[in-house]
């Protein structure tokens, strides 16, 4: 239904976007936010009057705020989602305030990938994933307290508004790395140890996220046998109290399933995902958000899949 | 105690907002976005940085994201009821994103409206309430895969992604609508059958939306006999489960009437709403979202009243 | 670990952003609006929709929209910790709507503040813990028609959309205040009776709000003896069904405690908060949104701290 037309009309549109850009010169820098304060909570508001004090040029964009409280490995999947999304510019600055140990001895760090993006928030893995994807640049210690708004503080324990907010708002304000602190080497810096396994019939990997359907997130890709497609394959989810071994269709699209039907989905987040068509899979299997959490720095539950049923 | 001076200042007014529109310049192309992904859903994150990637322009505004999901009824009534308001601006897009068959065989739409606004979405009812009310200029069937954003995309799931958010930032960037595809006949796309009766001593219609407070939203308009408000009048529900004979006072604000008292008020909407001063109207009546839905094209719910009793 | 640079650059940083302001002339002026709406409410669209119509250029920035419904309390006390951070510029203007007697008899004012900030709501207290922290310049009843848009309206029950949301939007066109009604004798509006105690040992206040992590919100300033820090302190809740005597950790940060440890933090809101190291306040001590309410113009719950036990 919907077709190419075949006239490079999506090159024109590349320039003429590009030149509207230039002429209007109306594009904010964006500064986009993800945090566990809740949904609606006046707290992201403090951040975000923080950022504009900095810098009240840019463009405040919500990725989400209803990562579970304290939740690193949720936080680090849907940081690591958007900032991936073919359609985010380079120089865009991302916060992430997932930090169970604010005020503690855990680093601040700015982290510059190698598309040009940059991730600003605690040394604590959240940001992780995100430049595991992206490929790591450069990595700044943040030290310079000038740069930050920590004088007007009462207290020690909100560094989303007093440290990361700032700083990101004086990154878009074209202030260089090194006037925030000192390099630090990446192979230093917190990682969430999170790795797939594929072999020709089967797919490995974990729990990384859910959503407010009920959908449950892996981190396998979805590039899988076009064969398997359609068709029931066998799955198990382990880790803490969790032991399932069951059957999912794979499919690409809900409509190719039965409404009640377990579904492996290729997902649009690149991934499977686990679904009930029109139901509830984190219900249907009795995982609930805490068990999506890690365990040191490895997610607890583990995903597999085979093909050859 | 709020009263008109007589001065002719609104006009006054509305001129010299009109100059600043101008001189300025700053007004930014408008794009307001309803969905059913859930509060705070990052997803909508994704569908905002596509149609930032297609048009950066663009200023972004959230309708809102918690309409019940796949539920097309609550989805075209919330988007009719806020491209209806007399303070929306011509030449405005709005997005509608409840699509229980995305993926599937319905088509993507844009509708013009008779009032230079423009609905973009499903066809699937969703756009349906809306055009009803602002009259239907045009329908342009999309088409041109190189406006979307589909050749980006690694599913087939996230029309709100990859198809409805490029699409109306290309036309917020002024790309005619003879670009995006075909034009339809306004006969053929599918249309939620929403109707009401009045007698001189009755109205009759549907149960459309409820909100947050437990008010249960009609669309039955709130012209009334004037003597019946501020009386007691016999109002029914019935339809699926549901079969309610009750009464409730007719007031033009909750302050005219008791807390705990059933109300039916003259809407800020400008239809009915069936309330309960300071408690809530779902609940007394045993009615959820789920209930507050269609079948087939019609409404489940049927509501009507009685001002003769 | 983040430390002074001693170069004068936050100095040299004030000017450059001051000049960047001028400069680029980029900054909109600013309308940030707290309802009791409710998270995801589609109200909110129209409201804002009715403060773009009478002013395109302004930008609009959510404080809250999750107050419990018609509490006043707590609404006040979000608008007040906003309005107070030290980042918000002169100029702003502030919308609060938590309004129970909408369309009846109270009055709809806007405040001035010493502070150059904007309070626009109703009369009912809701504004008051905001120009009790800025003091109040001066205060004008709303009368003037012309200026609201109410004639637009199909009900009396929406001053948020209104009057309160173009009235607003008004002000930052620049309409003087005048043009809006008459001064009120500042003494003669609604304030809600809040005051704190401090003796060298103790200190007691008043509970004025809850978050979504269960934590406490007191309006005991953070102030406490150094020697205090660290140590167990009795604290006593009470008002209504509530009457705790129990104990709590005084700390700095979260850190500084255990794991479902009962802590009194010195907050990043200048007070202090009742909380649980990683788990919930409000559940511990059986405290809901309900019970952190005005009775009459006072709140319903005491706390007090002592630091000699």
């Amino acid at each position: 239904m919907i077709q190419n037309q075949g006239l490079g009309f999506s090159t024109q549109l590349a320039i003429a976007t590009a030149r509207a850009r230039n002429v209007f010169g109306s594009k904010r820098p964006q500064l986009s936010l993800i945090t566990d304060f809740g949904d609606g909570d006046e707290a992201v508001f403090a951040v975000k009057s923080a950022a504009r004090f900095v810098n009240p040029r840019i463009e405040i964009i919500d990725i989400c705020h209803n990562v579970p409280a304290f939740n690193v490995l949720i936080g680090a999947h849907r940081l690591k989602r958007n900032v991936a999304l073919p359609t985010e510019p380079e120089g865009a600055v991302y916060v992430a305030v997932v930090d169970p140990g604010v005020g503690g001895s855990r680093d601040c760090i700015i982290v510059k990938t190698r598309t040009g993006k940059y991730l600003v928030g605690p040394d604590n893995g959240v940001l992780s994933l995100a430049f595991a994807t992206e490929g790591i640049h450069r990595v700044v210690l943040i030290e310079n307290r000038d740069l930050t708004l920590l004088d007007k503080a009462q207290s020690k324990t909100f560094h989303g508004r007093d440290v990361f907010a700032p700083v990101a708002a004086h990154i878009l304000r074209g202030v260089p790395l090194r006037e925030f602190g000192s390099d630090l080497d990446p192979g230093t810096i917190v990682k969430i140890a999170i790795s797939t396994d594929s072999t020709a019939t089967s797919r490995a990997g974990w729990i990384v996220d859910g959503d407010g359907f009920g959908v449950i997130r892996t981190n396998v890709p979805n590039h899988v046998p076009r064969q398997a497609i359609g068709r029931l394959v066998a799955f198990t989810l382990n880790g803490g109290q969790v032991d399932i071994t069951d059957r999912a269709r794979l499919v690409e699209t809900f409509d190719d399933s039965k409404p009640g039907e377990t579904v492996l989905v290729l997902s649009s987040t690149g991934c499977l995902d686990l679904a009930v068509n029109r139901g509830n899979a984190l219900e249907r299997f009795g995982i609930n958000f805490d068990q999506i959490t890690l365990d040191g720095l490895q997610p607890r539950l583990k995903v597999s899949v085979r093909f050859d049923n």
